[in-house]
């Protein structure tokens, strides 16, 4: 077999059928995918079903702390997992781009299934194809997940409310710190990795430590990071949010790398982290609940909502007690960061 | 409003909103979409779903008979169909190369809102990325696809068995054969169109005309066109199949391509066609049923499943009386082609 990606096997003949077999059936094979009917056949349990899609064009695609393939798993579980939902499913679009080394495949494919046993999701269709060189950036990703919504699960962007309490699920910026280092080749003393990981189990925690309704909303702060995050929330629910910038955990070296490059660490991307807005008298459960997870451990309290007095915005209170509007960017300050 | 797509219009901050509310919206609203939650929330009925994932790559973007948008929804709607299940929801995956025409991401958006509502599916998770001029050419579509698939219906490619009856729901080889002559440039006298369609409503008339037992398979004979499809069949059923070459459905347009470029319309893709494989006594309901729809009507049988005494394999009985083999392909002959 050639070393590399050519366009036959993005052909649906037998050379697409040999790179199936070859590189993506051992590491991702299960009996829902290896029917290779024209659709999966699931099945799911009554009640309400959870869909998201998301594709993935990060360059590099391998990074410290991840890469494409377990950052597509990553992504969608956490979409899934932000409305509550259990992920069950995933499906899984590649765009190769011809010429690509097939090692780079294989280790991307182990990645993909390495990911998705850790998160407890199957893969349950999948599509490969190929476009000529300089067509693509060597792969792009898209995955669309399925979960399951446990009864009684209602969460919702619009559901702040005035004395609710903004918790931050741990550090933050790790991605597009380390993201942004590895892209620049700066010499920095130190490797940041990223926080790619899944948050199905933390959300599942959370839940379960507090009455349904205790807990308003998730959401992970991918693109945009927790500052877009939060000006979302506000508009939707129409509240102020006042966070605290002393309580907002930094990694050091990740505040370190934005002091040197001019950047605000409210705005980097993260990929395993998650802000949570959640009732006065839920909170310190839910932080409990959310530091017993692996994911989880330096889970903060960083704010709390308050009336929208002056419209619906983002305060940060400064270390020093002084107070600025956290505003929304027009874009993420790193191109292709997911 | 700038007229091109920006990379900022990727970010996930204010000019994605922008860009989602200028250009998608309009075109894709629906109550599960407008939610703009990190995953849509469905109410499925109980039982089986299917699930599906297709990219589509195709290049030119706007060829005769359609466009990588209404494609795009075809594609995933006939691989739901496939097995049975009535297509109810997409997800939509853009990615797009910077610079893109605002006005051409426009037009797509437009056509994949019709192909959606004429094919009675709702666009309920999208996402949208954008990579640098030269990191992609021009847009680069995934859509995944939630079906239900009614009671009873279980149809699978390894269930043809000697005696059944092959149908080919039209003339083929004219997807392929469009975006050929597109590409080409090469002057002809008449403009031959994609058959891009929705075959959902064909497969639903024709398992509402028999028990569902009668029907063994659907399957839609995309790139690798019938030849690929029908020894997908052979091999997963372990059987002969047998089709009459006199039988076979060409436009006389895609004939004459084919025989300038010395093509077999055999393996061109089609993009609205289907084959299925019937028991000997559904047959002529299975055809007449076929027909009854505005994409079936020149629906045919255009072969016989046999016994696989000399292992399985599709022959081909041509129109002077002769036979030979008509081999599984390495690849398509076009790349790109859906």
């Amino acid at each position: 077999m050639n070393d590399k990606i050519l366009l036959d096997h993005g052909s649906g003949g037998l050379a697409t059928r040999q790179l199936i077999e070859d590189v993506f059936l051992e590491h991702l094979d299960n009996p829902v995918l290896s029917r290779m009917e024209d659709s999966a056949i699931l099945d799911l349990p009554q009640g309400k079903v959870a869909f998201t899609t998301d594709s993935f064009v990060i360059d590099p695609i391998f990074f410290p702390g991840g890469d494409i393939g377990s950052l597509s798993v990553h992504g969608t579980v956490n979409d899934l997992a932000m409305q509550g939902a259990k992920p069950r499913y995933l499906s899984l679009g590649l765009i190769i781009e011809e010429g690509l080394e097939l090692e780079t495949l294989k280790r991307v494919a182990a990645s993909i299934g390495q990911a998705a046993k850790v998160a407890g999701v199957l893969i349950a269709a999948a599509d490969t194809k190929v476009v000529g060189k300089g067509q693509a950036d060597k792969i792009f990703i898209n995955t669309s997940g399925i979960g399951v919504v446990p009864e009684r699960i209602d969460l919702g962007i619009q559901r702040a409310r005035p004395g609710d309490v903004v918790i931050v699920s741990g550090s933050i910026g790790d991605h597009g710190a380390a993201i942004l280092l590895a892209r620049s080749g700066l010499p920095f003393h130190a490797e940041i990795k990223s926080d790619s990981a899944p948050l199905a189990d933390l959300v599942h925690q959370a839940l379960s430590a507090v009455e349904p309704d205790a807990i308003r909303l998730f959401r992970d702060a991918t693109r945009g990071g927790v500052a877009t995050v939060l000006n979302e929330i506000a508009l939707a629910s129409g509240v102020e949010i006042e966070i605290d910038e002393g309580e907002i955990p930094v990694d050091p070296d990740v505040g370190m790398v934005c002091e040197l490059l001019g950047l605000d660490p409210l705005y980097l991307a993260n990929e395993g982290k998650c802000v949570a807005v959640v009732s006065p008298e839920g909170a310190s459960r839910v932080l409990e609940a959310m530091r017993g997870t692996s994911v989880g451990r330096a889970a903060r309290i960083i704010g709390e909502v308050k009336e929208a007095k002056g419209g619906p915005r983002v305060k940060l209170v400064t270390r020093v007690g002084g107070s600025r509007i956290v505003p929304i960017l027009s874009g993420e300050p790193l191109p292709r960061i997911c």
